[in-house]
């Protein structure tokens, strides 16, 4: 752990970036965490995100605010009802309500700023085919473009650094990435899921990020450590 | 003028944006211009953003506020000082202490979510590699690689929709910009180009930027419509 090798981690308190922060020091990255706080409607994820970057003993981790509500609508965003109790393949078919607009190029963007300053060799990112497959961004082919971009974009690249963009969980089930993370010794009870929690930040249980993350505790055969309220 | 395709310009305030918002008037976009207040030490740009926006009836303006001064030193964003006094080859020989890391990426990225709530067909941006040719992120080969990311990136890319990222400006001199902007009525009384103005707003006439400037409108025979300090 706190090797040399330095890597910027996008967490966002959520149970796959927690993960995700897991792998990146199993291999030996010195971590630096990169949160944003985007106008999502459930400030209970920063919260989260800071007290899990406290316990795994980062580097450096930064929030930076960004106004992603500025460009049209999503229902993580603006002010359009969350979908609930619907059921995997419901959730799987076609992009969500819950898209935003070009995030993960907006937040790839930043990590890249920032591992250019750090000379990093890697940005994790938490992406998932998997569950998300409607994401336009979430897919193989997105990130291999953004590395691309990446290595054509800095002063570093043009110097012949090159960075990668990982994406260990993009291909795993949600149980497999649970199980994967309670090898790694992840607390999932300091991690937030919900779209719409309640105001005390207990998970509402039935959003489609709730019902994905029942259902890979359920099939990892794991208690899920956090409580619902629906 | 304000047809019905859509497109995003980046305007800085600057000589070139100014001219690129020509570019696209005039090939009947209807336009949405988009400016960053990203700490940059000259907000006198920002006014003339405003300004140029207002005089030029762009269909919608929006001036969003980000934090590149959150990773790594640029003499436009840090407290570094701005060189002075540079000849044409010394400005273009290698990448300058004016460099903002992952700044177009990050423009672009936001420009592009944007554009995909607008439906927009086009970004605009007036990058340019003859003055700045150290600068990674103004090379052609950059802009496709983010056109080709662009259109893997958003739902509408899903969708079928592509998305241009329009450079006019790349390849041409600053004498030819200044031309062509005279030719399409742009008033370059309102641009501000300066990288150090004084309190006043007044530019200082010997740090790069000016240094280009001048340089443009003495090989386009032209007088430049503002006054210099030095």
């Amino acid at each position: 752990m706190n090797g040399t090798k330095k890597a910027v981690v996008l967490l966002s308190g959520g149970l796959d970036s927690t993960t995700l922060l897991a792998i990146a020091r199993s291999e030996d990255y010195q971590i630096y965490a990169l949160t944003f706080d985007y106008g999502q409607r459930h400030v209970i994820e920063l919260e989260s995100a800071k007290a899990i970057a406290k316990a795994c003993a980062v580097h450096e981790h930064r929030v930076i605010k960004i106004d992603l509500r500025a460009f049209g609508a999503s229902a993580l965003t603006a002010d359009i009802d969350v979908p609930s109790h619907r059921c995997e393949s419901e959730i799987a078919n076609g992009i969500p309500i819950t898209y935003v607009p070009a995030r993960n190029t907006i937040f790839l963007s930043y990590a890249l700023a920032w591992a250019e300053t750090l000379e990093a060799e890697g940005i994790f990112i938490g992406v998932n085919a998997v569950d998300y497959s409607g994401y336009p961004d979430c897919r193989g082919e997105y990130l291999e473009a953004f590395q691309k971009l990446a290595n054509l974009a800095t002063k570093k690249a043009v110097e012949g650094f090159q960075l990668k963009i990982q994406a260990p969980l993009i291909q795993l089930t949600k149980s497999e990435i649970i199980r994967l993370g309670v090898s790694l010794g992840v607390d999932y009870s300091m991690t937030t899921s919900c779209y719409n929690p309640d105001p005390n930040g207990m998970a509402c249980g039935v959003c489609d990020s709730c019902v994905l993350r029942r259902k890979g505790f359920k099939e990892a055969g794991m208690k899920d450590p956090i409580a619902y309220s629906g």
